[in-house]
This record gives structure tokens, sequence and C-alpha cells, in this order.
């Protein structure tokens, strides 16, 4: 047995994880595993012996967590989780997510696998975006899928400066612009006619939102180059960017945000028969084999 | 002479149109015209004889207006002007515009041709936008360019169905939708990766934003027909529609936008030499002519 | 009962279509039918003593033609039948179609249907193309759902001019353009990157191939309208249109292509309970969603 | 002085290479720098005593290639070329390149940079398409900008499966599919609506053409993958791979396509004032905007 202390999260009281939790709490117990309950879900777990702690405080003692919930959810626990030495397995509530690739009616068998290390194991780089202002560091943020610089208000116009490393890219008008990781690729991004990244790719893509110029284009860039946006002083105090849809910070005109890999990765953990291109065909419906 | 009162309109305290109005005030007054100055441009009239008076009142008294500004100074004027019977006629500020289209230093030679009734004249629809709460009418909007349906935070999903006269044509989850005329096809619905229909084209087209499901296309039906979009109750608070980007309203959950032709339309004037492809040619860089 | 003589088209030795055949013509005889069966299938059907014919003798003199088979096979039926005061009804092999609609399974019960006049006809428009050398026409074609400009090597620009009426629009360097109809826009065009215009309206979609331009886009043009394609000078003898990716001519440098709508219609009529918008939310995965 | 022995190359009885080819030699000359004419130019310099000798005898003898011509012919020498250890440089005939970046005015001060070691120099790597029938290889191709897979008529739908290293990927009805270097990412493959890669991104681009599946993507791979096209027994005969749109080679039903990363690399010199994105703004009209 390889993993020794296990936490469970989830999204809060939803139902349709009470059976997954429950059936994962036996699974681990079985394997005389230590079980942290991330304190949101103590509710949904059967077994009220068992220790409840933060998000935090898994991410601290467990070295594997298990995400029961929707990719939306597997974001904001990957953001705390990414900066710790711990595994992290998803699975999902009946529809496959490209974070959250095993099924419920799977769990067992899955787990068995993962148990015996007969397991693919990944990391996934996360996205670091720092804001200055008058060349002051005023914050810093983390994305495992995307950071969005936008205007507040939908189908209005900003104006800023992309700089790559010490290159000057262009000045665009338009409603914002993506910067997806290739996990962040298959989301947003992709939404916004942004290409697929295969997940261990080093490299990044910009995707403009809207943009005024008709031959803006996605440009995809190395990871670990420095992406620097600019806010144009022209623009009124409604810029903002937002991290993986969530955290959504305000910029006033004239701030610098850069971009770059965080330190931290996303270990994530997959049984043997996962396929990234499965899960893609799945979601997608693309054609699968022919002959 | 055809026009007997001008009413002339501009964006305020916006010098470069400082010499346009006046050059257009002489021209008017050799031509014996009655010239009415819109409140807001009054400081930047060098005759202050001239009768100073609302939007509203040029509309009701003139025969002709002549916008001096830009596209965007247009849509405003044209959402008044186009309930009366008045044509229009746009100068731009030096950037030729889809709808302001007489150049600055071609005024006095335009003007001539147009008062010799040597001139191009069109009708550009507009769309009404009215939105129903528990099936009552709780206000009604008209755009030149296109209503705009999206979640009030950008990157952020709604849910609405979207019928077309009695039929049921699909559920989208997406960051909302563009509904352009055939005028506001080369606007934001073109950014949005929308098709351009020419103007006299008697469709609107409807291009989906993010969409999630990646086979979404835009859609272009006939302009008489009556569109309706269903918010989804579960959807939170924050979903608006906006019209040319400038009214925003607020919908609630299960609330209802009807969206069909406004009665009204825009009379827009332009001199003989006035081609459309050449507008879209210029503004979008396209080819000239082979031979 | 309301059509006497109705002719059988179908893929010939298609084994999948001949159920389909054998119980139409049961169902035809129990009417009372006069049954022309179209030459190509006359092994599938079992009943010899039917009257064998060519598919122009089915549209000379017959009032309803039924083709079963995939779109691909109804394109082909399509164009010889639309010159004739004939309705089309397609039964598809098991895959729903956007012109074959009806499924096996349901042939007896939408037959009843629509021979109680409980059905829904439309007309739907084909495009002509006229081809001019040094002005002299040369050949005259027809499509139903579009007309394709292209080089005969794949990956290789060509140059030509587009004209709309007595407007010139632009000159393009491209691996050629799409012209189709309403019924067109939902095939070819579609993977493209075109519209889809509803099946009623009378617009048609210009959709240019691999522009070298970027800022190039669809357009969408009144269907009334001449479009003409003037052949660069400067092309090789290689540039070509094919009419539905079956008729294929080859032009001459210099040549000038002119589109516009056929005289001739197809009159194609669906069972009650059809829905242009289910067809098209089925064949598209509308349902399918991201995340 | 740095190179010792430089060949000139270029587009043979191209007026516009004239002078560029003359200023070219005497700079060269001047630098006692032994100048090896490649043959198919020999018409086009005023000095009758040089020695001249083929493409293949330049990347043996030479340590610098100067290439005089647009984008497509770099590609054809760039494909000889790539093999040897050549250093090359691209003089364009007035309309700047991405791969042609010194402007013919410019020549005498950017080779005084280059020749005094100022210089950009950047290594391009090439794709190798193998192609195997009945597992035994039939022949190698190498590509600079792109590999494109397709039917050999236009607007024809092929079938094939995608493989990436061990993973199986999709299998898809298309037009082809193009696969292109960072290089030629803002060739073929952007006008195919692919995304743009940075130069030095070790990255390979693959985009479907005309797609069935209207959820098909760009997706960006490894360059270090090995990719392999399965083409479908289904196929007719009709399917090709074309090398930067001059080699084709045919392919038939069953045949597997190998790409992989050529061991070859192009080495491309520019001089200091040499920006990638520069280039990339002013091909691409960034400037421009819509509104």
């Amino acid at each position: 047995m390889r993993y020794k202390t296990v936490g469970l999260i989830g999204k809060p009281s939803h139902s349709a994880s009470y059976t997954s939790l429950n059936i994962l709490v036996e699974e681990l117990a079985s394997r005389e595993c230590n079980i942290l309950i991330e304190q949101r879900i103590r509710d949904s777990i059967d077994d009220k012996s068992l220790v409840v702690c933060s998000m935090q405080e898994i991410a601290e003692q467990a070295d594997l967590a298990i995400v029961v919930g929707g990719d939306g959810y597997m974001l904001g626990a990957a953001r705390v989780l990414a900066g710790f030495s711990i595994d992290v397995i998803g699975v999902n509530r009946g529809n496959l997510g490209f974070l959250t690739d095993i099924n419920p009616e799977g769990i067992s068998r899955q787990l068995a696998h993962i148990f015996a290390d007969e397991l693919h194991r990944e990391e996934r780089f996360l996205l670091e975006a720092q804001v200055h202002s008058n060349n002051e560091l005023q914050s810093t943020h983390v994305a495992v899928n995307e950071i969005v610089l936008h205007h507040s208000k939908v189908a209005h116009m900003m104006e800023f400066e992309l700089h790559i490393g010490d290159d000057f890219v262009f000045s665009q008008r338009s409603d914002g612009m993506i910067i997806a990781t290739p996990t962040g690729s298959t989301a947003y991004s992709l939404s916004g006619g942004g290409p697929i990244l295969v997940p261990h790719l080093d490299a990044v893509t910009l995707v403009p939102m809207f943009p005024h110029a008709l031959s803006s284009r996605p440009i995809v860039v190395d990871a670990n180059s420095e992406i620097r946006l600019k806010i144009s002083d022209k623009n009124s105090d409604n810029v903002q960017i937002s991290c993986d849809s969530h955290v959504v910070i305000s910029l006033a005109p004239g701030d610098v945000v850069t971009i770059k890999k965080s330190p931290n990765y996303l270990s994530l953990v997959h049984p043997p028969e996962y396929s990234y291109f499965n899960v893609l065909r799945t979601k997608l419906n693309w054609g699968s084999r022919l002959f």
C-alpha cells in the first residue's frame, strides 16, 4: 500500500457525491489509511469518528487527496493543493471531466489499481499572475486553467500592450485576452477559439477575445516566457483579471500584470486505463477508431 | 435645393469636429437652409445666432441631420433619429466609418452632390427588444447594431433557450449571444466570428459568445422573425441585455426577451460615389482590383 | 389521396434501402398509386410487374418522388427533379439527414400523414452557374448545396475578383470560395466556417477557403444578386468550379463565372412532425457540452 | 570577418533580384569572401568570373548562403540547405517575408552587422514524413513549413486515423489535415485557422481542413512526438501528402505516414534589429482596427 494519509474533498451538500464519498471511506478504511475529511463535507460522511480538518491541513498532512466533484470544483481544490507534496485524484459525479476522470461506478476497481501503484502520474503546471502598480507588486494570484484579462463590463473594449520576455508583441483593442495552460486549453480558451495543447506541452496559449483587428489569432508561447500585459492609461477603471473564473482582481489604468509559470505543480494521478485523448474524444464527440 | 431644415449633431467638445461643423454651417447657410444646432455642440459653433435645440427637436423639425463623429457616436444619434422622417448623413473625424463615410476634407464637394439630389439613400432597419417578466412587458429598447444577451460578469456562463417564431432552436450554455442587424454585422458581431450581412439584406445574425458546445455556429434568420430568448431559472441575477453596448438592462431568471424588427428605420444618405464594399475593403484591408 | 403517380428512387444496390423500398411499394400499391421504379433500383424491387423508367421520366410523369438514400444521393436526384412540378420526399437509411429526414422505421406512419395531406411543404432554391470565356457562354450548371471555385490542386492559391451586381467586392488570393444556398449552408460551407442560413432565407453565403488575408470573412448576400467571379489571368490552367462536389468544370485564366438563383426549385415535402431545428440539434450535437 | 565562403541563391530570371544580387557580389568581394553562384542565376550576375555551381555544392562548400527571393523560394532552398552546416540569410524583393526579412535597400548596412558578428542566429526545425505501405518504408520527405494530408480533389472528404506516439487520438472525416512547424504556423496553417507558434517553440500544430465534426479543433503537440496518419481502406486512391505545397506524394488506401522532427535544422541568421513580432505585426496588419 502506497498512500498512508488520504484527504477527502468534495462539493458541499451535493447529494450525488454522497454515495461516492462513503464508498471511498470504506475503501480507504479497508486499506488502513488515515482518513482526513474536509470540513465542508463532514455532513455527507456517515462515519462521524473520522478526523475533520481544513483543505489546507489536508494539503499539509495527506499524501493523497481525492476530490469528488466536477472540473470546476477541482480547480478550486487544485489551486490550494498545488503548493504541496500531495497527489490528487478526481472523481466525477456522473459526467466525465478533464480533471475528474474517474466515474463513480468504477471507484473501487480504479482505487485498487492506484493503491497497487498501477497508475499514471503527471504534473500539470499552474500560472502565477503578479499585479504591479507604479512598479510595485500589489498582489500575486495562481490559476490552474487560465488567467483572463478583461473589461468588467461585457462587450466593452479595452486597450493593452502584450510583451513576451523583452519583446513587444502588439497593442490590442479587444474585450480582453485569455492566457491558458495546457490544462485550461480545453476549457474557456477552447470556447474562445483557442487551440488544444496536449497536457505535457510546456507552453501557454494567448487567445484574444473579440479583437478589433480581424487578423488577430491565438498565439502559443513557451511556458517559461514572462508574459507582461500593460494596461493602457486610456482605459477606464473597469479592467480586471480573473483566475479560473473565480478570483477577480481589479486593475487601474497603467497597471502591469506579469504572468509566468508558478513554481507549484498539480500532481494528478489517474488509473492505468486513463487516456487523455479518450477523454477528449468523449467530451468533444470526436470520431472513434475506423478500423 | 432639397433639404430645407438641417440639424447639426456632433460629439461634444471634440476638437477634431470643430472645423467640420463650422464648414457645414457655412455651406448650409449659403444654401439658405434653416440650421438647428444640437445643444451639446453649441460651444463649437462660431455663429452664435443659430437656433440651439435638443436632438429630439432636430428629429421632429429637420429633414436632414448631419452627424459629425465616429460610428459609435452615430449609433446614439441614430437610435433617436430613426423614429422620424429625417435623412441622416455621417461625417467622420478622419477615419472612415461604416456609418460615417464622408471624410472631413470632402465635405463641401459631397454636400454639393447631395443638395443636387445626386445621392444614394438607403434604409437601415433597427431591432427592438422587449423584456417580459411573468408575461408582463417591462420595457422596450432599440438597437442599430446589435442586442447582446450576456452575464454581467465576463467569462461567466449563462443558460438560455432560443426560440424563433414558434420553433424551439436550442438551449445554450455560453457567455451569451449577439443578435446583430446587417448594419451591426461589421461591428461587435464580426469580432465574435459572425458573418458580414450586406446592408440591404432583410436578415439578422445570431452569434454565440464562447459557447460550451463547440459545434455552435452563427445562424442567419429572416429579419421578420420573432426571436425569443428565455432566460433559464438556473441563472443567478446577473444576466443582462445591452443595446449597441450603451443601454444595459438587467434581467431576472425566468425573464423572456423578445426581439424583432423595429417599426423605425434609419434613412442614411451617402454621396453618389459611396460604395459599401469600398468601405469594407478599406476597413478590413481587403484586396483591391486585380485587373 | 393526393398523389397519383409516385416515382421510387434510391441508391443502387444498397442493401439497407431494400426493405424501405419494398415497404414503400406496398404502401403505395395499397393507395392505388401508379408506381414508377427508377431503373437503377429495379433489382431491389420484389414486385417485377412495376413500370421501370429513367429519373427523367419520373420527373416528367410523377407528382411525387420518394428518394431513399443519404443526403449525398438526394442532391443528385434533386438536381434533376428540381426542374419539374414534382414533390420530393427523402427517406434516409438509418442516419437522419438534412434532406432525408424520414427514418426507415417510421415510413408507413409518416406516409399516412403525407397522403392525408398533413404535411409541411417548402421550396428550396438552387444556384445556376454560367461559365463565360471571352464573353461567350460556354456552359450552365446547377447546384442544390453549393458551387465551389477552387484550384484543381489542394493547397494551391488562386486569384480572382468577386463582383456582386454592379459592385466590385474584392480581389482575393485563396484556395477558392464556396457559394452556398441555405440548403448547402449546413454542408461543406459549415465545415469551412460559414454561417447557418435558415432554409427559407432568400440569401446566399460566400465563404473564402484558406484566404491569405486573415480579415476575410463569410459574407451573406441577397439570393437575387448576380454574383460574378472573374478568374485572374495570372492563374495557371488549373482552376475549376464544382457543383455539389459532383460536377467539376475546368476554367481558363480570364474566364468569368456568373452565379444566380436557378429558375427551378426543389419542392421538398416533410411529415407534419418535421422540425428543421430538431434536425440541426441532432446532427450538430448541440446538446453536447464542454464543461 | 566571419564567413569565408558564401553562396548566392535566387529566383531565376527575376528582374527584381538583379540589383540585390550584384550589390551582394560587391559587398562579399570587398570582404574577400569566396563567392559561389547558384547556376540558375548565373545570367543575373554581372561578374562572369565567379564560380558557378549547384545548390547542393553551395550547401557542401559554403558557410553562408544568401537567398534572394520570397518566402516561397526560400522554402525550396531551405529544404536542401538544412542538411548542412551552413547559415542562411533571406533577402526579400520588396515585400517583407517571414524568412526573407532583409529588405533590398538595407542589404549593405545589414550585411555589415552580420559580418561584424552582430547577428541573431536561430535554428528552425524541419519535419520528416515517411510513407509506409504494408509496413515497408516507401519514401522519406522533408518540409520546412508544413506537411498536408489531403484528397487529390478539392472538397472531397477522406478518412484517416491520427495517432501520437502510442496514443490513438481520433479518426476524422475531412478534406485533410495540416501538420505545421512553428515556421509554417504563419503560412498555410494560419489561413486554415491554426494558431501562431513562436519560432523557437518545440511544438507542432495539427489543423483539420474542413472537418465534418464541427468540434474538431487545432491541436498543438510536442515536436518530439511521432505523429502517425493511418489512411483508411475506405478511401479511394486519390489521397496525397504534400510538403510545403511543392512535393506531392500519392498514397494508397491503408498506407501509414509517420511524421517526426527531421534531424536537420535550418540555421537562419538575421541582422541584430530583427524582431519576429515586428514581422508578424507588419505582415498581419495588427495595427488595423475594425471600429
